[in-house]
């Protein structure tokens, strides 16, 4: 089946942009996870989202959550790796599967982690933001996952079971749950190496030779995420109706730039769903 | 003494603005009306605001009223008829007084009524939107007052006192509070005539030979509220900062485009107040 808008973050944009797509009757699906936005969570005062005053993230959350809950629409938490326009539609990407959709809404937010020293270099010559997708590649050989995450330790336990050698470097603290073959590293990554393919990660005590790298983060560069997408200071390019520069491929939230605000990013995916119906309607 | 920003309108976009200002520690002031906004009390069932499911409009014009009250926000309910850009700041003309502010964010709405025939043409020559303002221009002479509400009847009064002659047309049904010696007109207002001048209100079943003609109205067009302003198929031209071409002048909500809806004029509020936030703390 193919949806009519597929919507990629569940913040305030995300969010926005499915009950507005929902209200005028298009088929959607919400990629994101159950506490729909880490940053409005964490949040201890909000009172610059009108008709709230003094509320702390989690009560937001939770409005935002009961919106949602009594409109019928559910948060898929399968994590989207890539999104490829294919002319009339979009293929979705998720580690086991592929879906599809007449439009797609990015409202993934700005915390992509910032790249190091040779990463972009090497994006598609051993380096990748998806293990699971690339896992057949190393079939036998060595690699090392940055994980930023701790769903990056299932991506390192797939790996294991075809790779000879795994090393996992996680970048945040808690209890590690991975297999064990797999060689943890608790270093800081500081540059990606290579000739004409990315060979060796320096970290700032040691060094790996491996033959892939994987950087499992909590979002993807919009660039990344989507190829060909117009990216512009690190923010993806809209115009005032939240259209990007790809027929069918809108944009609302942090995503689009500054500021980082709750209810600006509400206000851009009503809009960006808005201009996706009539995008369907039209067609 | 000089405002930092005042924000003209107090629907959704003007109070997202305000709230924004104030939580910078900017200081405001609002004009608008105590009820808010009379499309947002009129709507039966709002659906599509973030955070509030099944909520009619007077209960969210009631939680927008207690967000501001909080803030201790006041609406300021006097009429801007004209906001002068003057370098580096505004002059913003009431009835009876005059304001200044350093910035100016327009929020005023659409529901400026559609001009009639020779209307546009004959502004400033004879047609007017601000009765007690071009008052003086009228001693003696036969006027004409087309009224959209009630206030307009105040506007006739008072030009009564120096007219020689006031018809007032009513476009709304009421009991009309109005001198005794106006002549109230039931008619329906189709062109302004006239030759260097307007001297001639021809109405569907009369004509009325008059030397002024004022159109009283809910709200002004942009480009007459704001000489100077870049106004673009009936809205006012924003870029994605909600900057106007007038430094210092901010835009948000139904006035800078569709679609008309709350929370994308919350969100453009948001945007409009914190660029002026950060024109200011530039100057």
């Amino acid at each position: 089946m193919r949806y009519d808008v597929a919507i990629i973050g569940s913040g305030p944009g995300g969010l926005s942009a499915a009950i507005n797509a929902k209200i005028r009757n298009k088929n959607i699906i919400v990629f994101g996870n159950s506490n729909l936005s880490e940053k409005v969570v964490k949040a201890p005062k909000i009172n610059n989202y009108l008709g709230f005053y003094d509320i702390n993230g989690e009560n937001l959350k939770n409005m935002f959550k009961s919106h949602i809950d009594k409109m019928g629409i559910e948060i898929n938490e399968e994590r989207v790796n890539n999104v490829y326009a294919m002319g009339d539609y979009f293929s979705i990407m998720v580690n086991e599967k592929m879906y599809e959709a007449s439009t797609v809404i990015l409202a993934t937010g700005v915390e992509y982690t910032k790249p190091i020293k040779g990463e972009e270099e090497f994006v598609g010559k051993g380096v990748g933001y998806c293990a699971t997708c690339d896992a057949s590649l190393y079939k036998g050989k060595k690699v090392a996952i940055v994980g930023y995450n701790s769903e990056a330790e299932e991506e390192a336990n797939f790996l294991m079971e075809i790779a000879s050698k795994v090393y996992y470097i996680p970048m945040y603290k808690n209890e590690y749950d991975v297999d064990e073959n797999i060689e943890i590293i608790k270093d800081i990554p500081i540059e990606v190496q290579g000739d004409t393919k990315a060979n060796k990660l320096v970290l700032r005590n040691t060094d790996l030779d491996v033959d892939g790298i994987f950087f499992i983060k909590n979002s993807i560069s919009p660039k990344y995420l989507v190829p060909g997408l117009e990216v512009e200071d690190g923010h993806i390019k809209v115009d005032r109706n939240m259209k990007t520069n790809i027929n069918g491929c809108f944009a609302a939230g942090d995503c689009v730039g500054k500021p980082y605000q709750y209810i600006k990013a509400a206000g851009e995916g009503q809009v960006a769903a808005l201009n996706a119906v009539s995008y369907l309607d039209k067609k």
